[in-house]
């Protein structure tokens, strides 16, 4: 791996590895101007953020921390063992938002936040409301289920965030002692464990690329090899739950609690990158390989199971019973960054480009208000309404819930938009790479400093024309790489340069070298006709169904759109003919309304194949809806997967 | 209703409904003299009941009771909150099989374990090894999860058993006055809760047939009654996890954990029959009707999730994800055996039969000595041999394990087949009615006192000839009634009477009245020929596959007879053929073993349809075994849905 030679200044760098093929831009390098982003993004500053902190108040999981620097937390302290982390990953998502322009009531309220924690901290460095007060269980007397290094890890997250965006403050002081008291403990001759929940890992690498210090690093590097020696204790669901089964450079894919998982292996990544470990690097992409080619959802959602909220077993993915929780597809994109940054492959940003669309988009209702915690593939029966002022159970709910009382995602949704920009575009000795597409405007230096200006407009993913306008460019010929998504197999991409050249270009990388001049326009021409997808038949649960894709969104029809007051499982879906595109982003899919799908007296779901008679159905145009959009127009039923009408099996001929 | 006139002398009744449209029989009226039951409760005499005291004395739940006689339970108490119940299901399970002759080890072991219970039990009649002694949470202090309600329910379950079989001893005492307890604390003007897992309302009400006694009945009344109007905390899963959401009479169908919605089913079926309320049984039989319609596996298995061990929404019956405990199978059961009682209708025979042969049989191992807890339609990975010598997480084993830590399915599965022959035939004023064939002897007295004996021979369930010969009979006609099972369906049964007549007889009941003479033989023909079953195509789990029934045996196909190191996700059948019979009991079904079932070097399991190719395959019959047999020769991998060979789609045409 390379050195990174960063741009000038100090840019506002989510990730900063200091070695990797790509060097990422910071939030001051990239802005989002405008498209589906830029709404997004508008709706989480200006309604999740306070949303989220109007809830943690509520809900006492802020009032945890005056608690315990009043000495009563032992009666007062609220909410389940973690609850600290989700105020960090607020203050991470406010660091990161505030970092993008100036907003002083944003800035003072993370600094009467990080007042509030810092007044809880102990004098040692020790910071958690749950553990090692008068009244709470001792300290790391629960490293399997107590959260508390995870907790540390968030802390120090936010702390590198507001450092990053503002310089080093309040914040930034309080997780360094906590991550120096993490050190002091778990070092070499203190305790030889760690967390349940992976998290510090990855926070560790950052704090010691944010301040230069090696023992974080170190620290980091240890907790990742002590994983998967047995320390935790066996449970029922298998030590695999928490990755304790096996070394991280011994498994050959994800398993367990998803996002354990995918915390682990990013935290594992960036070990990697720092070090310069091959070895270790080589092992995270052979996971990630076998782990999205036999465990995640075409959405790009991961989690099978609900009972430990942890992948299947291969091609167990159940569409109705998908977990998909939000916070595993934050994970995955955080894990496809780290791994785009160190090998520059495309495929990590276009599994990043799935997940961020159709899991991370999915989960905020469009008033940035209530949340999906999973994101299932099909939803069977209308769900009631959730409270608008309790907190739901955390999967069950049918339609997006305000706050959970296990409240990761929402955080995690709003951290992650308030960093999107840093994932569109990168830089590196030759030129600069477009990852994502979105209406922006990139200002970077290559090597040497010479200052490089791009506008980026688009209707994606509506439309699939991007066109890169460049503003200011060295007078010497470099590299412009767009990525072209791998959903466009089989069909054909165009790269126009400047002078109108058009050259067909095939998934991966499209790049142009030349002196560009300003003013030059790059277009990407990626073809968006909606398309059948088929599933691998080793997907057992999918069977004899095909899916809508449009671009890089996953469709999915919604029991709103259809007539006479069907559900969705009425839908039969002819893949003979190709669906189309319809008003306002839908497409029209040939198909029909079956009847209820058997006989209506049926006593028993399964008869002699000989007995069986084909439903009556009624030809139709099956609208259907981006996924990331459904239930946002009151209770309905909803499938990803969709019935071909075709008969399935030939009864015996007698 | 009309009222049960009993045989002479005092039959050993499991069950004995006071009212209700057949009377049972008692384990010492019938008896199963051979074939595959008798094969079963053989090993379950000889094995499984050691094996069941020898791991409770091992794990300490039989010392439970010796350290609460001794004051010492709050430090040696071993085991999970419910370990009391599991010795009480294994006292019950050797009190019917000690019923069904003598086997004076047995008494014996009987009668000393009911003494180490007896000394455990406090002076008011209070009995439970985790509550209420010093050091121990107080009596009551949890209803929701504690199961002290439960435990007693299974206690006097045992105790009613060994009075049925021996006449009231020390086990019955403990028994009464452990429901005096419950009748005392829980009664009028007592704590106004109900047990978070069901079972004492059963229990009372057989209570109350065994002694006469109206408050044990007034009591079960009472908690089915109680049930449904949330007296029990939301939980994460909801209040229907433990039935609490909806009065049993309001419900429309069983939902939430499984086993608890069998048991209260059951025991609001046992107040309805003694209570005359013909709506209460309404209710349950239209619950049943709906769970059986959309929420029952091919197996007759219930319960879909594993999270919190519950059926899922309608037709959610994923095969590789099946929970299908064990003791949701016994409970079932339990409810088909009480609703034909009260009824008469074979439809609850029909899923009893299916249930016995596919879930029932399927749990223990050939030895009789290791089980499996959930009972998978699809196991995907070779499973690892479970320890010998400790206990195995319930849901997670892919071979059967010798001992659980919850480990509720053995003891059930115990006192099923103790009690399995009382399952087998009923009278009523107009004769005998036989529901389950197998080799038996069965000997009762019709109305007046009229003495009838029959024998029963046949090959079921491999082939499908019953033959019954009178033994003795009244001097008048009375009528023989045989179960023509639910999966005759569109074959052809036949009945044949004594004098050679042969008449097709459809699903249902085929009656035969006439003067029956000594030596008279009446034969049923049932076609057992395997055959594909279908789907209904709203079980979107098992969409383009089908399964093969063979009689009443589901088949499975099972990777230790597949050619060539195959798995069985490489079948593929053609159920255009029919499936034919193979070698001792196999079946073998015309397909092909696909190659991995997609490119190898698949990076994405989801590709667009015009891009699908169809994986190489070679013809070949597919060996299928009876379900219940699987997993018996070493690791493996089965499936029970098998995917059809055609193609599933089509692509679009260009």
């Amino acid at each position: 791996m390379k050195e990174n030679t960063p741009g000038a200044g100090s840019p506002v760098l989510p990730v900063a590895p200091t070695r990797g093929r790509l060097r990422p831009l910071g939030l001051d390098e990239v802005r989002i101007t405008g498209g589906f982003w830029a709404g997004r993004r508008a709706v989480n500053a200006t309604a999740t953020l306070g949303h989220c902190r109007d809830w943690m108040e509520r809900v006492g999981w802020i009032g945890n921390f005056r608690a315990a620097a009043e000495g009563r937390v032992h009666h007062d302290r609220r909410g389940r063992e973690f609850a600290d982390s989700d105020v960090y990953k607020l203050l991470e998502a406010m660091a990161w938002e505030a970092g993008h322009g100036g907003d002083p009531a944003l800035d003072a309220e993370i600094t009467a936040l990080s007042d509030t924690i810092a007044a809880a901290q102990e004098p040692d460095g020790y910071l958690n409301t749950a553990f090692g007060r008068p009244g709470r269980p001792p300290r790391y007397s629960d490293l399997a289920w107590g959260h508390e290094l995870y907790c540390a890890g968030h802390l120090i997250q936010a702390g590198v965030a507001r450092t990053r965006a503002r310089g080093e403050g309040e914040l930034a002081k309080t997780a360094r002692r906590a991550a120096d008291h993490v050190c002091a403990t778990f070092g070499p001759g203190g305790i030889e464990g760690v967390c349940g929940h992976p998290e510090i890992e990855t926070a560790l690498v950052e704090l010691a690329r944010a301040t230069g210090e090696q023992r974080y690093l170190d620290q980091a590097a240890l907790f990742v090899d002590r994983r998967g020696h047995g320390t935790l204790p066996d449970i029922e669901f298998g030590r695999a739950y928490y990755q304790d089964d096996l070394p991280v450079r011994d498994a050959t894919v994800l398993r367990g609690h998803a996002v354990r998982a995918l915390y682990l292996a990013a935290g594992a990544v960036d070990v990697a990158v720092e070090t310069g470990d091959e070895d270790l690097l080589a092992a995270v992409v052979r996971q990630w390989e076998a782990t999205v080619a036999r465990r995640t959802h075409l959405t790009g959602g991961m989690g099978s199971h609900h009972r430990d909220e942890s992948f299947g077993d291969d091609f167990v993915l159940p569409p109705d019973r998908a977990y998909s929780e939000t916070c595993a597809g934050v994970a995955s994109v955080m894990l496809g960054w780290r791994l785009l940054l160190a090998t520059g492959e495309p495929r990590f940003a276009d599994l990043a480009e799935r997940t961020l669309f159709n899991v991370v988009a999915a989960s905020p209702s469009e008033d940035g208000r209530a949340f999906f915690y999973a994101n299932t593939l099909h939803r069977r029966r209308r769900g009631t309404v959730p409270p608008a002022d309790a907190e739901s159970p955390r999967a069950e709910s049918g339609l997006r819930a305000p706050w959970f009382a296990v409240s990761c995602c929402p955080t995690n949704v709003a951290r992650t938009l308030a960093l999107l920009p840093a994932y569109l575009a990168t830089a590196d000795d030759h030129g600069v790479q477009l990852h994502q597409y979105a209406d922006a405007e990139i200002a970077t230096h290559l090597t040497g400093g010479h200052g490089v200006a791009l506008r980026v407009r688009t209707d994606y993913p509506s439309g699939g024309s991007v066109t890169v306008r460049v503003g200011r460019s060295p007078d010497h010929p470099w590299t412009l790489s767009l990525r072209v998504p791998a959903w466009t197999e089989g069909a054909t991409a165009w790269l126009v340069d400047p002078d109108g050249g058009r050259r067909a270009v095939a998934p991966g990388t499209a790049a142009l070298t030349r002196l560009f001049r300003p003013g030059d326009e790059i277009r990407l021409e990626l073809p968006v006709a909606p398309r059948w997808i088929a599933p691998d038949p080793r997907v057992d649960a999918v069977r004899g169904t095909v899916a809508v894709q449009r671009g890089p969104l996953v469709y999915c029809a919604e029991s709103v759109d259809l007539p006479g007051g069907h559900e969705v499982d009425a839908v039969r879906v002819d893949p003979s003919v190709e669906p189309e595109d319809g008003p306002d982003d839908t497409v029209v899919a040939p198909g029909e309304l079956a009847g209820p799908g058997g006989p209506p007296d049926a006593v028993w779901p399964y008869r002699p194949l000989d007995r069986v008679a084909a439903p009556a159905a009624e030809r139709t145009g099956v609208v259907l809806v981006p996924y990331h959009s459904w239930a946002n127009r009151g209770p309905s039923t909803m499938r990803v997967w969709l019935p071909t009408a075709e008969p399935r099996t030939t009864p015996p001929g007698r």
